[in-house]
Protein backbone atom coordinates (compact mmCIF):
# COMPACT_ATOMS: atom_id res chain seq x y z
CA UNK A 1 0.00 0.00 0.00
CA UNK A 2 1.57 3.25 -1.33
CA UNK A 3 1.29 6.17 0.92
CA UNK A 4 -0.64 9.56 -0.56
CA UNK A 5 -0.38 11.59 2.67
CA UNK A 6 1.94 12.91 4.90
CA UNK A 7 0.17 14.15 7.94
CA UNK A 8 2.61 16.48 10.63
CA UNK A 9 1.93 17.37 14.00
CA UNK A 10 2.48 20.85 14.33
CA UNK A 11 3.61 21.96 17.86
CA UNK A 12 7.39 20.10 18.90
CA UNK A 13 7.59 18.21 15.23
CA UNK A 14 7.66 20.81 12.90
CA UNK A 15 8.17 23.53 14.54
CA UNK A 16 10.37 23.83 17.90
CA UNK A 17 8.56 25.38 20.81
CA UNK A 18 11.76 25.20 22.60
CA UNK A 19 12.13 28.42 20.56
CA UNK A 20 10.15 30.28 22.91
CA UNK A 21 12.25 30.18 25.50
CA UNK A 22 14.08 33.34 24.29
CA UNK A 23 11.39 35.23 24.71
CA UNK A 24 10.53 34.10 28.20
CA UNK A 25 14.44 34.44 29.17
CA UNK A 26 14.47 38.03 28.08
CA UNK A 27 10.87 38.62 30.51
CA UNK A 28 12.56 36.80 33.28
CA UNK A 29 16.01 36.12 33.08
CA UNK A 30 16.71 32.65 34.75
CA UNK A 31 13.24 30.99 34.30
CA UNK A 32 13.77 31.33 29.87
CA UNK A 33 13.81 27.41 29.77
CA UNK A 34 11.97 26.29 32.59
CA UNK A 35 9.07 28.28 32.10
CA UNK A 36 8.57 26.67 28.40
CA UNK A 37 8.64 23.19 29.85
CA UNK A 38 5.92 23.84 32.59
CA UNK A 39 4.25 25.71 30.31
CA UNK A 40 4.35 23.08 28.13
CA UNK A 41 3.02 20.41 30.62
CA UNK A 42 -0.19 22.24 32.03
CA UNK A 43 -0.86 23.25 28.17
CA UNK A 44 -0.99 19.96 27.51
CA UNK A 45 -2.81 18.49 30.03
CA UNK A 46 -5.69 21.04 30.53
CA UNK A 47 -6.12 19.83 26.57
CA UNK A 48 -6.48 16.61 27.90
CA UNK A 49 -8.60 17.15 31.02
CA UNK A 50 -10.87 19.77 29.07
CA UNK A 51 -11.63 17.11 26.46
CA UNK A 52 -12.43 14.62 29.42
CA UNK A 53 -14.64 17.13 31.70
CA UNK A 54 -16.64 18.02 28.03
CA UNK A 55 -15.18 21.68 28.83
CA UNK A 56 -13.58 22.28 25.56
CA UNK A 57 -12.30 25.49 24.71
CA UNK A 58 -9.91 26.25 21.65
CA UNK A 59 -5.93 26.19 21.77
CA UNK A 60 -6.16 29.80 22.18
CA UNK A 61 -7.66 29.69 25.46
CA UNK A 62 -5.44 26.64 26.83
CA UNK A 63 -2.06 27.97 25.51
CA UNK A 64 -3.14 31.42 27.61
CA UNK A 65 -4.54 29.31 31.00
CA UNK A 66 -1.34 27.51 30.82
CA UNK A 67 1.08 30.04 30.97
CA UNK A 68 -1.15 32.30 33.80
CA UNK A 69 -0.70 28.98 36.05
CA UNK A 70 2.73 28.63 34.96
CA UNK A 71 4.29 32.23 35.92
CA UNK A 72 1.98 31.94 38.99
CA UNK A 73 3.10 28.93 40.33
CA UNK A 74 6.50 29.83 39.91
CA UNK A 75 6.01 33.53 41.57
CA UNK A 76 6.51 35.79 38.64
CA UNK A 77 4.28 38.30 38.09
CA UNK A 78 4.02 39.77 34.44
CA UNK A 79 3.10 42.75 33.30
CA UNK A 80 1.16 43.30 30.49
CA UNK A 81 3.12 43.62 27.84
CA UNK A 82 5.60 40.73 28.65
CA UNK A 83 2.40 38.17 28.74
CA UNK A 84 1.58 39.12 25.27
CA UNK A 85 4.59 39.27 24.00
CA UNK A 86 5.19 35.63 24.99
CA UNK A 87 2.23 34.52 23.87
CA UNK A 88 2.66 36.39 20.56
CA UNK A 89 5.98 33.96 20.20
CA UNK A 90 3.67 31.05 19.61
CA UNK A 91 2.65 33.00 15.96
CA UNK A 92 6.27 32.73 15.39
CA UNK A 93 7.68 29.39 16.65
CA UNK A 94 10.76 28.77 14.69
CA UNK A 95 10.58 25.49 12.33
CA UNK A 96 13.08 22.85 12.92
CA UNK A 97 15.82 23.86 10.04
CA UNK A 98 15.21 20.27 8.47
CA UNK A 99 11.57 20.87 8.28
CA UNK A 100 11.23 22.94 4.55
CA UNK A 101 13.56 20.66 3.07
CA UNK A 102 11.54 17.47 3.77
CA UNK A 103 8.15 19.33 3.10
CA UNK A 104 9.46 20.71 -0.46
CA UNK A 105 11.19 16.80 -1.15
CA UNK A 106 7.38 15.18 -1.15
CA UNK A 107 5.58 17.38 -2.76
CA UNK A 108 4.11 14.62 -4.87
CA UNK A 109 2.31 13.60 -2.14
CA UNK A 110 -0.91 15.39 -0.10
CA UNK A 111 1.18 17.03 2.52
CA UNK A 112 -1.25 18.76 5.62
CA UNK A 113 -1.25 19.69 9.22
CA UNK A 114 -3.06 18.43 11.54
CA UNK A 115 -3.25 20.24 15.10
CA UNK A 116 -4.24 20.78 18.37
CA UNK A 117 -4.11 24.84 17.58
CA UNK A 118 -6.76 27.15 16.89
CA UNK A 119 -7.04 28.05 12.99
CA UNK A 120 -6.43 31.08 13.70
CA UNK A 121 -2.85 30.19 15.84
CA UNK A 122 -2.19 27.87 12.91
CA UNK A 123 -2.73 29.96 10.16
CA UNK A 124 -0.47 32.72 11.18
CA UNK A 125 1.92 30.36 12.25
CA UNK A 126 1.88 28.90 8.70
CA UNK A 127 2.09 32.01 6.80
CA UNK A 128 4.86 33.43 8.94
CA UNK A 129 6.90 30.36 8.39
CA UNK A 130 6.20 30.33 4.74
CA UNK A 131 5.19 26.35 5.13
CA UNK A 132 1.46 27.91 3.37
CA UNK A 133 3.82 27.43 0.09
CA UNK A 134 3.86 23.44 0.25
CA UNK A 135 1.32 22.48 2.55
CA UNK A 136 -2.28 21.25 0.70
CA UNK A 137 -3.85 21.53 3.95
CA UNK A 138 -3.78 22.94 7.72
CA UNK A 139 -6.16 21.16 9.60
CA UNK A 140 -7.13 22.39 13.24
CA UNK A 141 -8.73 19.98 15.77
CA UNK A 142 -11.30 22.87 16.38
CA UNK A 143 -14.45 21.74 14.36
CA UNK A 144 -14.26 18.52 16.47
CA UNK A 145 -14.11 20.26 19.59
CA UNK A 146 -11.84 18.02 21.00
CA UNK A 147 -8.17 17.40 21.23
CA UNK A 148 -5.83 14.54 20.15
CA UNK A 149 -5.19 11.76 21.19
CA UNK A 150 -9.20 11.55 20.84
CA UNK A 151 -10.10 9.49 17.89
CA UNK A 152 -12.30 11.55 16.28
CA UNK A 153 -9.69 14.56 16.16
CA UNK A 154 -7.95 11.64 13.94
CA UNK A 155 -10.96 11.48 11.36
CA UNK A 156 -10.34 14.73 10.01
CA UNK A 157 -7.68 13.45 7.63
CA UNK A 158 -10.08 11.73 5.87
CA UNK A 159 -12.89 14.03 6.03
CA UNK A 160 -10.54 16.90 4.71
CA UNK A 161 -8.02 15.00 2.73
CA UNK A 162 -9.79 12.29 1.25
CA UNK A 163 -7.35 9.67 1.99
CA UNK A 164 -8.24 6.73 4.17
CA UNK A 165 -6.17 6.36 7.08
CA UNK A 166 -4.08 2.98 5.24
CA UNK A 167 -2.57 5.58 2.81
CA UNK A 168 -1.23 8.19 5.22
CA UNK A 169 1.64 8.57 7.02
CA UNK A 170 1.55 10.84 10.51
CA UNK A 171 4.26 12.57 11.82
CA UNK A 172 4.95 13.60 15.30
CA UNK A 173 7.28 13.85 18.03
CA UNK A 174 4.66 14.01 20.74
CA UNK A 175 4.76 9.87 22.27
CA UNK A 176 1.30 10.43 23.44
CA UNK A 177 0.31 11.17 19.46
CA UNK A 178 1.80 9.26 17.83
CA UNK A 179 0.25 6.49 20.28
CA UNK A 180 -3.03 8.21 19.32
CA UNK A 181 -2.16 8.22 15.69
CA UNK A 182 -2.04 4.50 15.80
CA UNK A 183 -4.90 3.24 17.91
CA UNK A 184 -6.72 4.97 15.54
CA UNK A 185 -5.42 3.41 12.80
CA UNK A 186 -2.75 5.39 10.88
CA UNK A 187 0.25 4.15 9.70
CA UNK A 188 2.76 6.46 12.20
CA UNK A 189 6.60 7.93 12.52
CA UNK A 190 7.55 8.94 15.10
CA UNK A 191 10.51 11.40 15.61
CA UNK A 192 12.68 10.73 18.61
CA UNK A 193 14.56 13.75 19.05
CA UNK A 194 16.23 13.10 22.12
CA UNK A 195 18.14 9.29 22.67
CA UNK A 196 17.65 7.07 25.26
CA UNK A 197 21.73 6.77 25.63
CA UNK A 198 21.70 10.76 25.76
CA UNK A 199 19.16 10.48 28.51
CA UNK A 200 20.46 8.22 30.95
CA UNK A 201 23.47 9.45 30.43
CA UNK A 202 22.14 13.01 31.53
CA UNK A 203 20.41 11.05 34.33
CA UNK A 204 23.35 9.03 35.23
CA UNK A 205 24.05 10.91 38.58
CA UNK A 206 20.80 11.92 40.80
CA UNK A 207 22.27 15.39 41.80
CA UNK A 208 22.37 16.11 37.99
CA UNK A 209 18.77 15.61 37.98
CA UNK A 210 18.49 19.30 36.49
CA UNK A 211 14.29 19.93 36.26
CA UNK A 212 14.65 20.50 32.77
CA UNK A 213 16.41 16.78 31.83
CA UNK A 214 13.61 15.93 33.72
CA UNK A 215 10.97 17.58 32.25
CA UNK A 216 12.25 16.35 28.74
CA UNK A 217 12.29 12.59 30.36
CA UNK A 218 8.83 13.21 31.02
CA UNK A 219 7.61 14.62 28.06
CA UNK A 220 10.88 13.23 24.91
CA UNK A 221 10.97 8.87 25.43
CA UNK A 222 7.95 6.99 24.03
CA UNK A 223 4.86 6.15 26.38
CA UNK A 224 4.16 2.60 28.05
CA UNK A 225 0.93 2.27 25.91
CA UNK A 226 0.58 -0.73 24.62
CA UNK A 227 1.62 0.76 21.16
CA UNK A 228 3.98 1.59 18.77
CA UNK A 229 4.61 3.88 16.22
CA UNK A 230 5.64 1.79 12.72
CA UNK A 231 8.65 3.92 12.20
CA UNK A 232 11.16 5.65 14.55
CA UNK A 233 12.75 8.75 13.05
CA UNK A 234 15.64 11.17 14.56
CA UNK A 235 14.98 13.94 12.11
CA UNK A 236 12.26 15.11 9.75
CA UNK A 237 15.07 14.64 7.11
CA UNK A 238 14.79 11.11 7.24
CA UNK A 239 11.12 11.07 6.05
CA UNK A 240 11.60 11.34 2.24
CA UNK A 241 13.59 8.10 1.84
CA UNK A 242 11.17 6.56 4.58
CA UNK A 243 7.91 7.48 2.40
CA UNK A 244 9.49 6.59 -0.99
CA UNK A 245 10.95 2.69 1.03
CA UNK A 246 7.20 2.08 2.19
CA UNK A 247 6.27 1.80 -1.91
CA UNK A 248 7.80 -1.38 -2.31
CA UNK B 1 -28.90 21.73 51.50
CA UNK B 2 -27.67 19.43 53.94
CA UNK B 3 -24.66 17.27 53.19
CA UNK B 4 -25.81 13.76 53.25
CA UNK B 5 -22.56 12.04 52.22
CA UNK B 6 -18.75 13.23 52.34
CA UNK B 7 -17.05 11.17 49.39
CA UNK B 8 -12.74 11.29 48.90
CA UNK B 9 -10.49 10.88 46.50
CA UNK B 10 -7.75 8.26 47.68
CA UNK B 11 -4.26 8.94 46.39
CA UNK B 12 -2.87 12.21 47.46
CA UNK B 13 -6.27 13.23 49.65
CA UNK B 14 -6.14 10.36 51.61
CA UNK B 15 -3.06 8.55 51.33
CA UNK B 16 -0.05 10.13 50.95
CA UNK B 17 1.36 8.97 47.89
CA UNK B 18 4.37 10.14 48.57
CA UNK B 19 5.09 7.71 51.27
CA UNK B 20 6.06 5.41 48.49
CA UNK B 21 9.31 7.29 48.29
CA UNK B 22 10.23 4.93 51.31
CA UNK B 23 10.48 2.12 49.24
CA UNK B 24 11.84 3.83 46.08
CA UNK B 25 15.07 5.21 48.10
CA UNK B 26 15.69 2.33 49.61
CA UNK B 27 15.72 0.62 45.91
CA UNK B 28 17.62 3.39 44.02
CA UNK B 29 19.12 5.74 46.99
CA UNK B 30 19.79 9.18 45.81
CA UNK B 31 16.71 9.17 43.42
CA UNK B 32 13.45 8.14 45.94
CA UNK B 33 11.60 11.17 45.88
CA UNK B 34 12.17 12.21 41.90
CA UNK B 35 11.02 8.64 40.98
CA UNK B 36 7.69 8.79 43.03
CA UNK B 37 6.58 12.13 41.24
CA UNK B 38 7.31 11.78 37.87
CA UNK B 39 5.92 8.27 38.57
CA UNK B 40 2.58 10.35 39.47
CA UNK B 41 2.72 12.83 35.98
CA UNK B 42 2.70 9.63 33.99
CA UNK B 43 -0.11 7.58 36.22
CA UNK B 44 -2.04 10.68 35.74
CA UNK B 45 -1.18 11.31 31.95
CA UNK B 46 -1.54 7.91 31.23
CA UNK B 47 -5.22 7.48 33.09
CA UNK B 48 -6.66 10.46 30.41
CA UNK B 49 -4.66 9.52 27.43
CA UNK B 50 -6.23 6.08 27.86
CA UNK B 51 -9.85 7.32 28.24
CA UNK B 52 -9.55 10.05 25.60
CA UNK B 53 -7.79 7.43 23.15
CA UNK B 54 -11.06 4.38 24.29
CA UNK B 55 -8.16 2.44 25.00
CA UNK B 56 -9.03 1.51 28.96
CA UNK B 57 -7.04 -0.33 31.30
CA UNK B 58 -7.28 -0.28 34.98
CA UNK B 59 -5.20 1.61 37.40
CA UNK B 60 -3.21 -1.35 38.52
CA UNK B 61 -1.77 -1.38 34.54
CA UNK B 62 -1.33 2.28 34.48
CA UNK B 63 0.16 2.49 37.77
CA UNK B 64 3.07 -0.74 36.72
CA UNK B 65 3.51 0.76 33.11
CA UNK B 66 4.00 4.37 34.50
CA UNK B 67 6.56 3.06 36.94
CA UNK B 68 8.22 0.94 33.93
CA UNK B 69 8.41 4.77 31.96
CA UNK B 70 9.88 6.34 35.04
CA UNK B 71 12.55 4.20 35.44
CA UNK B 72 13.30 3.76 32.17
CA UNK B 73 13.70 7.47 31.34
CA UNK B 74 16.00 7.68 34.54
CA UNK B 75 17.98 5.15 33.25
CA UNK B 76 17.30 2.48 36.43
CA UNK B 77 17.00 -1.40 35.49
CA UNK B 78 15.67 -2.62 38.80
CA UNK B 79 15.30 -6.38 39.40
CA UNK B 80 11.86 -7.72 39.65
CA UNK B 81 12.14 -7.76 43.36
CA UNK B 82 12.73 -4.18 43.49
CA UNK B 83 9.76 -3.71 41.13
CA UNK B 84 7.35 -5.53 42.60
CA UNK B 85 8.35 -4.05 46.44
CA UNK B 86 8.09 -1.05 44.96
CA UNK B 87 4.56 -1.53 43.42
CA UNK B 88 3.33 -3.48 46.53
CA UNK B 89 3.92 -0.19 48.40
CA UNK B 90 0.75 1.27 47.00
CA UNK B 91 -1.52 -1.20 48.88
CA UNK B 92 0.26 -0.07 51.82
CA UNK B 93 0.33 4.51 51.43
CA UNK B 94 0.61 6.02 55.16
CA UNK B 95 -3.17 8.02 55.32
CA UNK B 96 -2.45 11.73 56.39
CA UNK B 97 -2.20 11.61 60.18
CA UNK B 98 -5.66 13.38 60.58
CA UNK B 99 -7.78 11.30 58.11
CA UNK B 100 -9.29 8.84 60.59
CA UNK B 101 -10.12 11.02 63.09
CA UNK B 102 -11.85 13.27 60.92
CA UNK B 103 -13.75 10.70 59.21
CA UNK B 104 -13.93 9.02 62.52
CA UNK B 105 -15.94 12.64 63.59
CA UNK B 106 -18.34 12.60 60.75
CA UNK B 107 -19.81 9.23 60.77
CA UNK B 108 -23.03 10.62 61.16
CA UNK B 109 -23.35 11.28 57.10
CA UNK B 110 -22.47 8.67 54.58
CA UNK B 111 -18.96 8.40 54.03
CA UNK B 112 -17.31 6.70 50.82
CA UNK B 113 -14.49 7.52 48.57
CA UNK B 114 -14.75 7.53 44.74
CA UNK B 115 -11.10 7.18 43.01
CA UNK B 116 -9.32 5.82 40.00
CA UNK B 117 -7.82 2.82 41.84
CA UNK B 118 -8.94 -0.64 41.04
CA UNK B 119 -11.64 -2.37 42.98
CA UNK B 120 -8.34 -4.85 43.86
CA UNK B 121 -5.88 -1.88 44.67
CA UNK B 122 -8.78 -0.04 46.34
CA UNK B 123 -9.84 -2.69 48.95
CA UNK B 124 -5.97 -3.63 50.21
CA UNK B 125 -5.62 -0.21 51.08
CA UNK B 126 -8.76 0.73 52.58
CA UNK B 127 -8.37 -3.14 54.65
CA UNK B 128 -4.37 -2.61 55.42
CA UNK B 129 -4.99 1.63 56.51
CA UNK B 130 -8.35 0.16 58.50
CA UNK B 131 -10.40 2.93 57.23
CA UNK B 132 -12.89 -0.16 55.98
CA UNK B 133 -14.34 0.30 59.56
CA UNK B 134 -15.66 3.90 58.63
CA UNK B 135 -16.49 3.84 55.27
CA UNK B 136 -19.83 2.92 53.80
CA UNK B 137 -18.69 2.74 50.50
CA UNK B 138 -14.89 2.38 48.31
CA UNK B 139 -16.16 3.31 44.72
CA UNK B 140 -13.55 2.44 41.88
CA UNK B 141 -14.25 4.31 38.38
CA UNK B 142 -13.20 0.58 36.93
CA UNK B 143 -16.97 -0.27 36.53
CA UNK B 144 -17.24 3.07 33.79
CA UNK B 145 -13.88 2.27 32.28
CA UNK B 146 -13.17 5.55 32.26
CA UNK B 147 -10.98 7.96 34.82
CA UNK B 148 -11.45 10.86 36.43
CA UNK B 149 -12.70 13.96 35.63
CA UNK B 150 -15.15 12.06 33.06
CA UNK B 151 -18.33 13.16 34.11
CA UNK B 152 -19.49 9.09 33.92
CA UNK B 153 -16.94 8.73 36.35
CA UNK B 154 -18.68 10.97 38.97
CA UNK B 155 -22.41 9.44 38.38
CA UNK B 156 -20.75 6.14 40.52
CA UNK B 157 -21.85 8.53 43.29
CA UNK B 158 -25.43 8.79 43.14
CA UNK B 159 -25.77 5.63 41.93
CA UNK B 160 -24.11 3.98 45.03
CA UNK B 161 -25.08 5.96 47.64
CA UNK B 162 -28.69 6.88 46.57
CA UNK B 163 -27.16 10.91 47.19
CA UNK B 164 -27.33 13.44 44.20
CA UNK B 165 -24.78 15.74 43.77
CA UNK B 166 -26.38 18.88 45.27
CA UNK B 167 -26.49 16.89 48.58
CA UNK B 168 -22.27 15.76 48.07
CA UNK B 169 -19.28 17.21 49.60
CA UNK B 170 -16.65 15.99 47.45
CA UNK B 171 -13.03 16.28 48.89
CA UNK B 172 -10.13 16.12 46.78
CA UNK B 173 -6.32 17.49 47.10
CA UNK B 174 -5.76 16.97 43.22
CA UNK B 175 -7.04 20.46 41.32
CA UNK B 176 -7.74 18.53 38.43
CA UNK B 177 -9.93 16.32 40.52
CA UNK B 178 -11.79 19.02 42.00
CA UNK B 179 -12.58 20.88 38.67
CA UNK B 180 -14.18 17.75 37.56
CA UNK B 181 -16.25 17.08 40.22
CA UNK B 182 -16.97 20.90 40.23
CA UNK B 183 -17.75 20.63 36.20
CA UNK B 184 -19.86 17.71 37.30
CA UNK B 185 -21.83 19.53 40.29
CA UNK B 186 -21.08 18.15 43.37
CA UNK B 187 -19.91 20.53 46.24
CA UNK B 188 -16.19 20.52 46.36
CA UNK B 189 -13.72 21.15 49.06
CA UNK B 190 -10.24 21.55 47.58
CA UNK B 191 -7.47 20.48 50.30
CA UNK B 192 -4.44 23.25 49.33
CA UNK B 193 -1.62 21.49 51.37
CA UNK B 194 1.48 23.17 50.05
CA UNK B 195 0.48 27.07 50.10
CA UNK B 196 1.07 29.88 47.00
CA UNK B 197 3.22 31.73 49.38
CA UNK B 198 5.37 28.54 50.40
CA UNK B 199 5.86 27.51 46.46
CA UNK B 200 6.62 31.34 45.64
CA UNK B 201 9.14 31.37 48.29
CA UNK B 202 10.91 28.17 47.14
CA UNK B 203 11.13 29.68 43.38
CA UNK B 204 12.42 32.97 44.49
CA UNK B 205 15.58 32.29 42.68
CA UNK B 206 16.26 30.32 39.98
CA UNK B 207 19.43 28.35 40.74
CA UNK B 208 16.80 27.36 43.51
CA UNK B 209 14.29 25.57 41.30
CA UNK B 210 14.78 22.09 42.18
CA UNK B 211 13.04 19.18 40.75
CA UNK B 212 10.72 18.50 43.50
CA UNK B 213 9.82 22.47 43.95
CA UNK B 214 8.98 22.23 40.19
CA UNK B 215 7.26 18.80 40.27
CA UNK B 216 4.70 20.16 43.53
CA UNK B 217 4.86 23.56 41.13
CA UNK B 218 3.02 21.30 38.46
CA UNK B 219 0.84 19.31 40.78
CA UNK B 220 -0.54 21.52 43.87
CA UNK B 221 -1.71 25.08 42.68
CA UNK B 222 -5.33 24.98 41.85
CA UNK B 223 -5.62 24.97 38.12
CA UNK B 224 -6.89 27.96 35.59
CA UNK B 225 -9.78 25.37 33.88
CA UNK B 226 -12.36 27.91 34.06
CA UNK B 227 -13.36 26.37 37.76
CA UNK B 228 -13.43 27.00 41.28
CA UNK B 229 -13.80 24.86 44.82
CA UNK B 230 -16.21 25.91 46.79
CA UNK B 231 -13.93 25.60 49.63
CA UNK B 232 -10.27 25.93 49.78
CA UNK B 233 -8.93 23.96 52.80
CA UNK B 234 -5.38 23.73 54.38
CA UNK B 235 -6.01 19.84 56.07
CA UNK B 236 -8.77 16.89 56.68
CA UNK B 237 -9.15 18.56 60.35
CA UNK B 238 -10.84 20.98 58.79
CA UNK B 239 -13.78 19.17 57.58
CA UNK B 240 -15.93 18.31 60.38
CA UNK B 241 -16.64 21.92 61.15
CA UNK B 242 -16.87 23.03 57.53
CA UNK B 243 -19.52 20.22 57.29
CA UNK B 244 -21.66 21.26 60.09
CA UNK B 245 -21.32 24.79 59.23
CA UNK B 246 -22.90 24.07 55.46
CA UNK B 247 -26.34 23.37 57.37
CA UNK B 248 -26.74 26.69 58.47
Amino acid sequence: MSIKAVVFDAYGTLYDIQSVASVTEQAFPGYGEIITQVWRIKQLEYTWLRSLMRRYEDFSVITRDSLAYTLKALGLKPDRGAFERIMDKYLHLDPYPDAMAALAAMRDRKLAILSNGSPGMLNALVANSGFDRVLDATISIDSRKIFKPAPDAYTLIESTLGVPPVEVLFVSSNPWDACGAKAFGLNVAWIERVTPEAMALACVKSDSVAPLTMFKAIRTQMDELGLEPDYRIRALSELPGLVACHER
